[in-house]
């Protein structure tokens, strides 16, 4: 199973695996070696590892084409596999991500993590040492080839840091964080009804006063502050939650990622093969440039991702295929992309 | 002359002119209004107008299409003239910006401006208030079609710092910064010698010991961190220069921006009109998709605008008109692709 060495920036090398392993956590760590029901390093990757096949046989399936798969490992502990689809029939790109991290991280990137601010206390104030960190996450972004089947993205994770090393009385935190969200270029009101409907008979199935905060959060997040619009129409988004039990945050994100497929698949097999013009191709690639500037100033991911030192092609496997930025690029206005422009610049309920 | 607000993001909005104005200064501040040899606002202004309209008049020349100006005031003073060619014959997308701001900026902005550390003191560390400041520069992207003529972007700027209003007696700062890069998909080691060259000698009839210095700032300042990749083939870079006199400094400025035509103009006559095959203008997009990494990831310029609510399409006109990311992409040994590569990760020294 030993392979070579890849470039990596930062913390550890990831060394690339000529096989996909069965678990990334640490030795002695696994559900075969020492099986908890408490354990939720076991749990979460279990769900993680269960969603990565299902989706990719799900969208599989709509394709045509076969995802490729890369694993890694780092010596220290943890890895991930990477499931890419590129140039296939339906998705120009499509990618699913598990990982599994045990790292350090500088207090930045802590911050940038968490959104805890500079002067907030919390672990990062507990002194100047590096915070260590467990964490284990699946993550997701398809872009389509036609422009009227939407972009989607989501993303399931738990968290745990440990005491910084300069400060072992630092009280330790956990905590699940995850969203699912669509970014069309073209805006149809009943695939957004669709879309936003699965979320939130997922979300109710844990507390019906989740879907109207995680879509709320979701509004807010996916926000690209400097063009006051959003990346797209939303979804659910959640993080540092851990105001729940464990149990009950687990079933959150099963049940979340269980609704990708539903929620999604069904708006790109409807739109799949609808004709399309030069000029909206052209609106799906300025649109894809939003997504752009989004992941790369924004995203806490993507950020975290890139401080930290994780492996780049996972990291940035979200970005599309192709992008395009136009100089001052306004829509007419009463044309579709004005409309979708104004949904993003106005976010709407769709349930 | 008054305009229509258009959008923009934070401080102050800015309002679009119908006519491009003579000076971006505040009343009272202009060279007719209050002509002062030492007064370095208005002596880098006419500069920079200057260095915009010859260049401008360069480009134009070759590609046979004019650039398209837009003008803006901001009503608490400042403004910008914006001129971009898109889709000309020679460069899908060309652009040379001047803006003048008067402005505050968070403690945050400031550092990314300067790269100030936290810790370090300095002007942000006077108090929690904002930081009001003048800046005025020219900043620049030209982006060809041909994969064999090289992007070249140059920016000179000089800016100054007030006291922040709740530290009326804190020092105040001022400094230049400024360069000249090259980015080429294809390497030909003439093109990088010529152009070298020119930097060198610019920078040698002012100080001998500054293009080695700006060589190598440039090298270490257009690192892709996460890639361990330069996002090209470099030039001259410098920032923060207040340790030599003003008049020097100006005189800098002015023989670097003027040694931009001649540096990167000849280059695009001579290979403007190679014929490439789709692969190579692949290979060009795989390298545009780095340019948008580093500038949204990394420019200080940019985040910087992007924090302190600049004119946002003047700051993202940098961004090249369409750019490509593969997954896991990495050219064959022994291919010019691969020498590129090689030369962004190892820098060569040209002169």
């Amino acid at each position: 199973r030993a392979g070579t060495v890849v470039a990596a920036v930062g913390i550890e090398k990831e060394v690339a695996l000529d096989e996909i392993p069965l678990t990334l956590l640490k030795e002695g760590e696994a559900h075969w070696n020492k099986p908890d029901p408490n354990n939720m390093r076991q749990r979460f990757e279990t769900l993680i590892m269960s969603a990565q096949k299902s989706i990719c046989k799900a969208i599989e399936d709509v394709d045509g084409n076969k995802f490729r798969q890369d694993a890694w490992k780092r010596p220290g502990g943890g890895g991930g596999i990477s499931c890419v689809l590129s140039n296939g029939n339906v998705w120009e790109k499509a990618g699913v991500n598990v990982s599994v991290v045990y790292g350090t991280m500088p207090r930045e990137a802590y911050r940038a993590a968490t959104g805890e601010s500079a002067s907030s206390g919390g672990a990062s104030a507990s002194g100047d040492g590096r915070i260590p960190f467990f964490a284990c996450g699946i993550s997701s972004v398809m872009h389509p080839w036609n422009p009227f089947a939407p972009t989607m993205h989501f993303n399931y994770r738990y968290f745990e840091t440990d005491a910084p090393s300069d400060a072992p009385d630092a009280p330790r935190a956990w905590w699940f964080g995850g969203g699912t969200d669509i970014t069309p270029s073209y805006l149809f009101e009943e695939d957004m009804k669709h879309f936003h409907g699965v979320q939130k008979a997922a979300c109710d199935k844990i507390d019906p006063a989740f879907y109207p905060r995680f879509k709320q959060q979701c509004d807010d997040y996916f926000l690209i502050k400097h063009r006051g619009e959003r990346r797209g129409c939303g979804g659910i988004f959640y993080d540092d939650m851990n105001q729940h039990d464990k149990d009950l945050l687990f079933n959150l994100a099963q049940e979340c990622s269980g609704a990708v497929v539903p929620a999604y698949v069904p708006l790109v097999e409807k739109r799949k093969d609808t004709p399309y013009t030069e000029e909206q191709k052209e609106w799906q690639q300025i649109r894809r440039g939003r997504y752009v500037e989004f992941n790369l100033v924004y995203d806490r991911g993507t950020t975290f991702g890139l401080k930290t030192g994780g492996r780049i092609e996972s990291i940035l496997m979200s970005l599309p295929l192709t992008a395009r930025w136009e100089y001052n690029h306004e829509p007419a206005a009463g044309t579709p992309e004005a409309d979708l422009l104004d949904a993003c610049r106005n976010p709407r309920n769709w349930v």
